[in-house]
């Protein structure tokens, strides 16, 4: 009680001068300065959130679309919000797609016997139950296939495109299956998209054509793709025998995490903040997007521990579906009004070291979240950028929403992404309360501004 | 012809003024300065000793004791080097052991079920067929295991110690079953050797002791070591199932790989230098030590392309079974008299840039190669250091013999030692090229000196 008192005799007297009257920049810094430092000294005071990630990481495993592993998961965290005292916790239902892999295999029968590490890619066709036994073409980009092309037909072709940019490379995974379809091939394989390998294959979300054959897609290794470039360089023939069981079943429901801590003045205004729940079926998605759910779960409860209430609703969001479908965001921007939403933050780059956000919205806007950034460069994350947002708030942002994107040190996200090393043992305690408190003071001063963000 | 004439003249001119007088650190500068620039500028023309290190790497995969991928692997060398016009070439026989993997699994049934990514330990026992299933109980260390003794009996004991050195983590590997069994564990796992882990587990040999009853052993990764022990740490039960085929079978042929640049003046003193062209049966063995072999064996022939004939002969050897047994080195050493050896030098921590040796031998020896250091130092590779040798030439070390071993950066040399991800790719061509420069200057010129390497 005593706590409670002195809480809000120090919170009470910051809050108070702020009724309703527009603030600019620097009346932004030193109105919320104290309740900044007091958020970020309460982040970083344990390892509580580390610990919360790591039990929902190590209690489920993956948590892929249309598993019972996702849905135990938002079950128990459901339940843990409860427990937290978090506000209007609910699941709310989705449609979501069912892929299932099944037992998948390539295997290396010329020049030499080599079983290669590989992981189907996310929506392809199966293999007929023998497989697909071929001869390799292999490719540096679409340009050489379309220069080779008469070499395609009744070949697997492999993509062994070095990574450059995620953006850049990633096309061969979306759009590779399509492409060597196109000039005949009988499946398709690409260097998984990354800056590094251990024998790691990645896996990931790829597409169809309806006015092409659909034909099997998979990733093999760094390593194989360039061994299998080095054989083919020096006359070898190379032939493969890919299996695969995957197949896409009926969608089945999942359901996106729902929490709020109400807004004392204008309740249907509303913050949001948020990861995806659901990851692909390998490794624990630790950091995609694990850690963006608790970062985003554990700045609200952080929140509502210290008393502080804001003017709007913030609303902790975990959408289901992010990496297969998108579903999870498309059905809340459908549900809830987009006019209603103040501002959208997502963290779905890891919860490594916290530099800033990238920032999606108007220039007067952008001032103001500047503005709200210089409280984070005591922990070196007050860097705010042009550009930026996340999948999930894309629907949001599509219909006018200022996003955001929580922004951090990347160095080696691309190694572990959408791999069997996403685990919860690469990130750290300290990191992950910076990005709790990172989302907590952006959340706060703009929900809690006298004006909403301009749009 | 021409070209022959010019070698001639241009190395006569110094080889001349070298017949045996004994040399001083300063004149060893002095006299094979302009053989060490050329030596150097010849290793670092091209591509060509990458090239080769990539085909033997790619054409015979893994070169593990006992498999006819390991005698292939040296046919195809002994043939080469016949082709390079190396002199003595041949393969002197070696028994060696024959430890066969076979199929293995690891499953966690308790609290949740998972497939863990695994290697059993070379040398080790398998399991019943029916594998073995038992919970689990980690441990941080040896004393750990002693205070917690009373409870090992019949559980399967995790090691789950943190990579500090190799030297000293290894011995939760080496010595691992012994003391899991010696407390009543039915098996024993450790938490692979390795500071950095991407789902990636290593293998390496490992013991029994006589008096200790013989339990399989084997290694999980980084990641399911800290799982086991987070879940073990918030009060789960942890049960796995093991399956291990594998055993032991009789021993069987290998060979030492032996090449010569015989000496011109005092041919039966002999300057070794070399690798080991085992490896374990994952990966390529490619910094494991085909780059050593490749190294040693390209500054030979690099030698003998450049006209230089020291005055005493350069052995390249190429150590078979060095990984489990070390038979092919103790087999070198009983058939080759160490007294006729003047240096032994061995290049097994990966072709990766080099920074100097580690010497083993005597003060007055040590001042001398370090003299020879600083014809290196132009590529950066002149530092010499006390203490250093290599297990291939540990029984010549151990009879005299003065030693001597590459040392590079090590920086990444143990997240992919004995791993699936030991493959040519992770190494450089112009790296590579600076480690055979580093050896071709070193052995040239310690088989050049008027007077043996002081003992």
């Amino acid at each position: 009680m005593l706590r409670f008192l002195a809480r809000w005799l120090f919170f009470g007297c910051v809050a108070l001068p702020l009724r309703a009257q527009p603030l600019d920049s620097a009346a932004i810094v030193g109105t919320y300065r104290l309740i900044a430092e007091r958020i970020i000294q309460e982040a970083t005071r344990d390892s509580f959130a580390y610990r919360r990630l790591a039990e929902l990481c190590d209690r489920f495993g993956p948590r892929f679309s249309g598993t019972e592993n996702l849905e135990r998961a938002i079950d128990w965290i459901l339940e843990q919000m409860r427990a937290d005292g978090l506000e209007n916790v609910r699941g709310e239902p989705v449609s979501v797609p069912r892929w299932v892999r099944g037992r998948e295999s390539i295997e290396m029968l010329e020049p030499r016997y080599r079983q290669l590490p590989m992981l189907g890619l996310g929506g392809s066709i199966g293999t007929p139950p023998e497989g697909i036994t071929a001869e390799v073409l292999v490719v540096g980009s679409f340009e050489e296939l379309r220069r080779r092309a008469s070499e395609a037909q009744g070949k697997i072709v492999l993509f062994n495109v070095p990574f450059t940019t995620y953006g850049e490379t990633v096309r061969y995974r979306t759009q590779g299956a399509i492409e060597a379809a196109r000039f005949g091939a009988v499946a398709s394989l690409i260097r998984s998209v990354t800056p590094f390998s251990m024998q790691t294959p990645h896996t990931g979300s790829m597409s169809y054509d309806p006015g092409v054959p659909r034909i099997p897609h998979a990733a093999i290794t760094v390593e194989d793709a360039e061994l299998i470039a080095r054989l083919q360089a020096r006359g070898e023939r190379v032939r493969l025998r890919l299996r695969m069981e995957a197949r896409t079943l009926p969608d089945t429901l999942s359901r996106n995490v729902i929490a709020e801590l109400v807004g004392r003045e204008k309740p249907d205004e509303v913050v949001v903040l948020g990861g995806h729940i659901d990851s692909w079926d390998v490794g624990q998605g630790a950091m995609d997007d694990a850690g963006g759910c608790v970062a985003a779960w554990e700045a609200v409860r952080l929140l509502k521990n210290l008393g502080l209430r804001p003017r709007r609703t913030i609303r902790v969001v975990l959408w289901t579906n992010e990496e297969n479908g998108l579903r999870g965001a498309t059905a809340y921007a459908a549900r809830h009004n987009p006019d209603q939403h103040v501002l959208a933050i997502e963290s779905d780059a890891g919860v490594f070291r916290p530099l800033g956000f990238g920032f999606s919205g108007s220039e007067e806007a952008y001032k103001l979240v500047r503005a709200i950034g210089t409280l984070l460069d005591p922990i070196g994350a007050g860097r705010i950028t042009r550009g930026g947002g996340g999948a999930d708030i894309g629907p949001l942002m599509r219909r006018g929403v200022p996003g955001m994107g929580l922004v951090v040190d990347g160095t080696r996200y691309f190694w572990y992404h959408h791999t069997e090393a996403d685990t919860v043992d690469k990130l750290d305690p300290g990191e992950l309360n910076l990005c709790v408190a990172a989302m907590a003071v952006m959340a706060y001063v703009v929900a809690d501004l006298p004006e909403p963000l301009p749009r």
